[in-house]
């Protein structure tokens, strides 16, 4: 039996009315999460240029998040897959070695608007979808994202397609021929990152799962042994020696790779690397209520694979303030806060923080049992010192969830750039019950800007 | 200097006002080919269904061929790549080791019908996008193809692109990001040949180069480094040691790729390596008027490589019959001519025809020097024998040239699925004169099925 066929089968053989609520709780996380992302990113230049470049408003299309237009569905997929990148604030998988949520939410939001889908199926989808994802990611890991493959699109479309399927209720083998469909619209290299192509490889995926899953359904056919063949998704992909097809299909969900290992939020909107520092620096903050004049010193302490030359820079403009360790360490040891704002503008020379970055080290360790975490010490004026440690960042997988308080300030910070406060908080509020929610259409409509304030003006 | 940008610096220098007639020419002659070969695969299944799936048919948007919708752009660009590779009927890139016009074309007349674009500067696009296409094919070739990549889908976009990318005048640094931009939408595997995925290929690949193009042209980034990046096109497509970026650049253009060594032209609606044995057949028969009662015996000569087991079928379907070599030569010795309709309904199973195939031989040779050549040796039954060769297939590169008669008949034959015979006459006419069209619309008008005959009723 070819693999495509076998994974089809484990997928349709998935009792997802029995998912655990801590699966349906992680889902909610990342469906929240990804939203806001989204919201943020929804009015990015790389947003605009591609939603001018590929597609029509229509006037009974899909909802595009935190905008005003609506979009046929694979449009809309599309740039809420861009938009839900464009930031590089969403979540990520360590079995994909990238982003999950950025490719399957997006695809499997158009599609429910288009049937009558409760939040329950919803949710079950998509922890299909990441199911998926994360064991055909098993099975070509690390090597496809060493290679330079960005898993994000050439294996987030597996999930993205796996899901939708789930919903389109697709027969075992016509969800074998999505999966193998997806194998021909695999794409996106890691030699594009730094660019706007990144975020545009999240909505590409998105949108080609989606397509993927409409095309099985209606009879389209792909190669069975299409991730097998000589010419197939292993050899080309990731050639001779690099896969393993026991590991896609052994213990299938058990447990579930949403339960573990789980995904990682990301707190702040800035290099991962740095989490653990600014975690370790607000905690200082709040304690000791600190004022940048008395700093004379401050050390941080990470795993030498952390500090990296990219993380320390001296932040000379917005997007270079995003990697750079001093800025964000002075930025949460003055504000106790990282923020969306933060990186924007020219608040990025606020005079306080640049007063901290100069007194700002940095020190190198080899431990490997503390690869995310950090130690920041301070040293005042007046001889106090004070030190933090964190043995990782909050958010870095279910052994450190992110409290819902904090989840829900970063989603309130990034709707703040499209949506008004009593919005995004209905929608926050919807979305944490998303188990209840009769018909996901409703849902939908809370993510768009009203008509009133639409930004479709400006994009013409 | 990046090699995306050498590659752009060379589109952008192309003297295109001096490309020579015989460029022009051949420029038409695939232009022709490939609209015939879309307006045959227009109402197949495989068309249909993405277009059920992908595309809303708009009141203002570009011609579909062979249709009565009318798509955007990318949508159009999509299903015309699709339905012009749906029967594999199209033309075929030594360089490329794939099918270069059926990607190019479709990007182009989508982005001809938005802006006032003459028949000249199609013609002259067009050349730029095989050039481009066939450089860089030469690159990464025979390693790419043979690894299992689809080349008319990994390096036909970047003919779809920089063909779009000319017409819409784009600097070098927007051409550099639109090559770029095709390396992460590059995609398609072998693996997926034999079903509806590979003319897929085509349409997306044709989708995501105009996609390209027009994104650069609004200011979207991508690495000037992602071909030799490390994580780029070159190692992760073809690998280390597979590729030779100097064969891309060298030569640019001197000869013009579809020049030498060109392009060959199927004339028959199956499997390539059985076309010389056909051209065999058809002259004895025009010869000597052969009736199939009085054929005693038939063997065909062809070197080795072309009897493979997979032309060796006995035509059990109409499409087994477009791999059978017995069916297509007793075809051809019987009717003089072998058109579409011989793999349609239940033509295969014609009693003369089945009776010449009864007959039928074959031997082998491995005479490299006439690979793709043919000898049919007739006894009939009073022992008369007659023999024919041909050093290979008409159509095969410029050297043997199909004449414009043989071009018309087939174009003809396939226009005759959708169009009227008036209609079809009238495109041929304006085709075969493309250098003189004002405005590319009002040709494009001519490709659509009229109103009044849509099938659009029947795909919803």
């Amino acid at each position: 039996m070819s693999i495509a066929l076998q994974i089809a089968q484990r997928i349709n053989a998935l009792q997802t009315e029995q998912f655990p609520t801590e699966a349906l709780d992680w889902a909610k996380t990342a469906i929240i999460d990804m939203i806001g992302c989204a919201l943020a990113g929804a009015p990015e230049d790389t947003t605009e240029i591609v939603l001018k470049a590929a597609a029509t408003p229509v006037s009974d299309g899909c909802v595009v998040i935190g905008r005003g237009e609506k979009l046929r569905a694979l449009d809309a997929a599309l740039i809420n897959g861009t938009a839900g990148h464009a930031l590089d604030f969403d979540d990520t998988s360590k079995s994909m070695a990238g982003h999950p949520t950025v490719v399957i939410v997006p695809a499997l939001l158009a599609l429910a608007e288009q049937q009558q889908v409760s939040g329950r199926d919803f949710l079950n989808a998509y922890i299909v979808g990441v199911e998926t994802a994360t064991r055909i990611a098993r099975g070509v890991n690390f090597h496809h994202y060493e290679k330079g493959w960005h898993p994000t699109a050439t294996l987030g479309i597996f999930g993205a397609a796996s899901a939708c399927g789930w919903l389109l209720r697709l027969t075992d083998e016509e969800m074998m021929s999505a999966l193998a469909l997806c194998i021909s619209h695999a794409a996106g290299v890691k030699s594009n990152f730094g660019s706007q192509t990144k975020p545009l490889h999240a909505g590409v995926a998105a949108r080609h799962g989606l397509f993927a899953a409409q095309l099985a359904k209606g009879g389209f056919t792909a190669s069975a042994d299409a991730f097998e063949h000589p010419q197939g998704f292993f050899e080309v992909f990731n050639g001779k020696g690099n896969f393993h097809p026991e590991r896609m299909l052994k213990n299938w969900a058990e447990p579930l790779d949403l339960l573990n290992p789980g995904i990682s939020i990301k707190k702040y909107p800035c290099v991962y690397s740095v989490h653990g520092g600014i975690d370790a620096a607000i905690a200082l903050a709040q304690q000791h209520k600190l004022k940048a004049d008395d700093i004379a010193a401050v050390t941080v302490i990470m795993h030498r694979r952390r500090l990296l030359p990219h993380v320390q820079r001296q932040a000379t403009s917005p997007l270079d303030a995003k990697f750079s360790l001093p800025y964000a360490v002075a930025r949460a040891l003055v504000d106790g806060r990282v923020l969306m704002e933060h990186f924007e503008g020219e608040r990025f020379r606020d005079p306080e923080v640049r007063r901290v970055m100069e007194v700002v080290a940095t020190k190198g360790h080899d431990d490997d049992s503390n690869d995310y975490g950090a130690t920041v010490e301070v040293r005042l004026r007046d001889g106090t010192t004070f030190s933090h440690s964190v043995p990782a960042p909050l958010g870095r997988g279910p052994e450190i969830p992110l409290p819902m308080s904090m989840l829900r300030e970063k989603f309130m910070d990034c709707a703040s750039r499209t949506l008004d406060e009593i919005q995004s908080a209905k929608l926050f509020s919807v979305l944490e019950a998303l188990q209840d929610a009769a018909n996901m259409k409703d849902v939908a409509a809370l993510l768009a800007v009203q008509p009133s304030v639409s930004r479709s003006r400006t994009i013409h």
